[in-house]
């Protein structure tokens, strides 16, 4: 590519971006808060219009039996394209739930510029980003057209574990078929490191609650009776150490070990304590002395909430009935999340806390691409033109999402990159992303596409 | 005491409850939170109202700095009474928050008459003792003139910790001079005996928190950074052993050891483990072997709440940057709440907690009645009169109260009894009495004033 096309593309996307602000604060509006069945009708009506407006064909799929339409989009190679390559990109239309509000600085959302920053629920995770790469499209459609056949599938339920991509994927795997999949989210680590990720760790989403007694009860009685609350407190912590590992027989059990690429891979990645102590305020030592693995391939257990008795002001002397905490496990090949939910269990029966119940909420499969693929290579490649030498190749990301049911059926390599930034922030108050990140990721995408359609 | 006397002062009653429902009813529709600061204003001039009506000489005491206010009220003895002796009466006029409202079976602020019980907030704990105890003066007003000088102080913070009874009573010490002193609360255990109760445990509320970052992080960064939820579970474990005994260095150091008399009461009392299971739906075993003593003489800690990250419906995958937990400690002489608070952060520290805060919000004093006094004793006699052998004194209540105050400034001995029962369930919804305790309670009640003025 010369420099006069490199020229003509970064003036196409400056008047894209500028044509797109208000295509963006718009679908930042709206509240498509799965979590909470909020916002979906018109957010995919939203995504009907935007697509339309760039020429591609639209299909919303309701044939998946409970499930938040997909909205499905398809866009032809232009004319001097490579009309035998298809690229598939892979979004999600819904946002996390905006508590605590009262954490917010800005109105939640509202698309807020502070500091250079956009600020808003989604903005980074994963409405904006959906935004950026509509944003490249425009650019390439007019700055010489499409360098390849596109296809664009955006989910309603990725906040809520992606409960139904694998049938959606299933039923139009012939629909989705594709040369390589760009995935959702990415971007630059603490270190100002671009990160070009090939994978994902699984999840496994579950409750543990206790009942001690039909109601709650006056805490004098605590002289004989149990409590739910300590109850519960008990359990949770007998299964996890003063180290912070987790005490469940088996948690670790079916971690595969990782390729000497991957090994490879990880050893060139880095971690800036410093950086990411400062971004979020961090007041504890790091749970482990390998941060950059633990990222990587590290099981987790965390605790999401904790509900029990009286939260509100004041004092109330009572002694609760019922404890509850939320919890999340993330996982790395090969791990299965219902087989964590009865290991977990098992061990709470066999620490004595049989009567301390675990529910299981939702799981999602671990994936991790075959970094040694070409797509993969590409991708790196590209990232080098528009980022520089500060590139990273990441084997998967520390987040989740639904790659496993893609590849199982379509088999195309999967890399993901984005426009977030370390402190992007986002499931927490004041998500973000840095419009300059922004504007560069719209860059790179074209690049991507560039790349892919004459490779 | 003649049958016919008897006779008349029954008649008195029952035509005195039959006139006093509507106040009943009244004075609990009120919403006295003093929690939530709800409903205090409306409520002192009801009680102005009420003990006016009963010819009273009433005084709202609201010279204590920061206090709701204390309604006082003195009626003098009746022509044929003793003029020389008076009874201070303490009850309070604020109920507990009425929450989980959806736990209720009918309106918390209604008082609802269900299977032979009064249902409302309030009802036991302490508003509907009141109320029985206006409709035995009325009934002793009305069948031969008051046995004794009475006086009445109520005040609005008992649930709150009796924050300043202490500077009231030492402020108005000769106001409320008194040969005796009746408690709030009392009744019949599981067993169906009818307790006269001689003291109270004492208190210390409090938080312990934690906040491990600025802002909730997204769960995926568990696998380096630490989580609030998880530390205020293993601060909390650290402080509570399998056997349900706190590991406190000190927390049981200066408990006095019981007197023979007051052993010989305990022995004399049972817990009808049976019936408390069946009331309250007990599905854990007991805490403890001997359950007896410890509702006299066990030091608890108790958690009455946790509070952390997302607590809504759905999955919320976040790692919550802060936790909480409300706890309370019952305490038994010679116990001193501002010292067991101190000992608890040291433990946590010791524990490697530093990092987990204990705050102090409240306490009172544990106080014991001597059990060989005569008014102790007077209080026994009159109640086998009027609830057969089934009678049991009890050294002190598992629950809490200022009598350490009123003992300090008053030096007059200390009984409690009312009309609850064992499914009385004071703090949790659907509070109630029966109706037959009710009325028994104004019996009683009035027998008491009779004998304690002829003493």
């Amino acid at each position: 590519m010369t420099e006069t096309t490199t020229a003509a593309l970064q003036a196409a996307i400056d008047q894209a971006l500028t044509a797109d602000y208000a295509r963006l604060a718009d679908y930042l509006s709206l509240e498509t808060v799965s979590a909470q069945k909020r916002g979906i009708p018109e957010t995919v009506a939203f995504l009907e219009q935007a697509f339309s407006e760039l020429g591609a064909k639209v299909t919303v799929w309701r044939d998946v039996a409970g499930s938040n339409p997909f909205v499905f989009a398809t866009l032809a190679a232009g004319p001097n394209g490579n009309a035998n390559k298809t690229l598939l990109f892979y979004n999600h239309y819904d946002v996390q739930p905006p508590e605590p509000l009262d954490e917010w600085q800005t109105a939640p959302f509202q698309l807020t510029t502070v500091d250079g920053k956009y600020v808003a629920r989604g903005v980074s995770d994963d409405k904006g980003e959906l935004m950026a790469r509509l944003s490249a499209v425009k650019a390439l459609q007019n700055s010489g057209g499409l360098p390849c056949n596109l296809k664009f599938i955006v989910e309603g339920e990725e906040e809520i574990g992606s409960g139904h991509i694998e049938p959606m994927v299933r039923q139009h795997a012939a629909d989705l078929a594709a040369d390589g999949l760009v995935w959702e989210t990415g971007g630059k680590d603490a270190d100002e490191n671009f990160n070009v990720t090939c994978g994902v760790k699984g999840i496994m989403s579950f409750e543990i609650s206790v009942q001690t007694a039909d109601n709650d009860l006056h805490s004098s009685l605590a002289a004989y009776a149990d409590n739910a609350a300590w109850r519960l407190t008990q359990a949770l912590a007998s299964l996890r150490g003063p180290d912070n590992q987790v005490l469940v027989d088996g948690f670790y059990d079916d971690v595969r070990a990782l390729t000497p690429v991957e090994q490879q891979a990880i050893a060139a990645l880095a971690f800036n304590e410093t950086a990411t102590r400062q971004n979020f305020g961090l007041k504890r030592p790091l749970v482990t002395t390998d941060p950059v693995t633990a990222l990587v391939n590290a099981t987790t257990m965390t605790i999401n909430g904790l509900s029990s008795g009286y939260e509100g002001d004041g004092v109330k002397t009572v002694l609760p009935n019922f404890a509850k905490a939320k919890l999340d496990c993330r996982l790395v090949p090969n791990q299965q999340p219902e087989k964590m939910a009865k290991l977990i269990q098992g061990q709470l029966d066999r620490n004595g806390f049989a009567d301390v119940k675990v529910t299981y909420l939702l799981g999602e499969k671990p994936f991790r691409s075959d970094l040694t693929d070409p797509f993969v290579q590409t991708a790196v490649a590209t990232a080098k033109q528009v980022y520089g030498e500060r590139v990273k190749l990441v084997p998967n990301a520390a987040g989740t999402g639904p790659q496993a049911p893609f590849y199982e059926a379509l088999h195309t390599p999967i890399v993901a990159f984005g426009a977030t930034w370390a402190g992007s922030g986002p499931h927490a108050p004041n998500e973000n992303v840095r419009v300059a990140d922004y504007q560069q990721d719209v860059l790179y995408t074209a690049k991507v596409l560039q790349a892919f359609g004459i490779s």
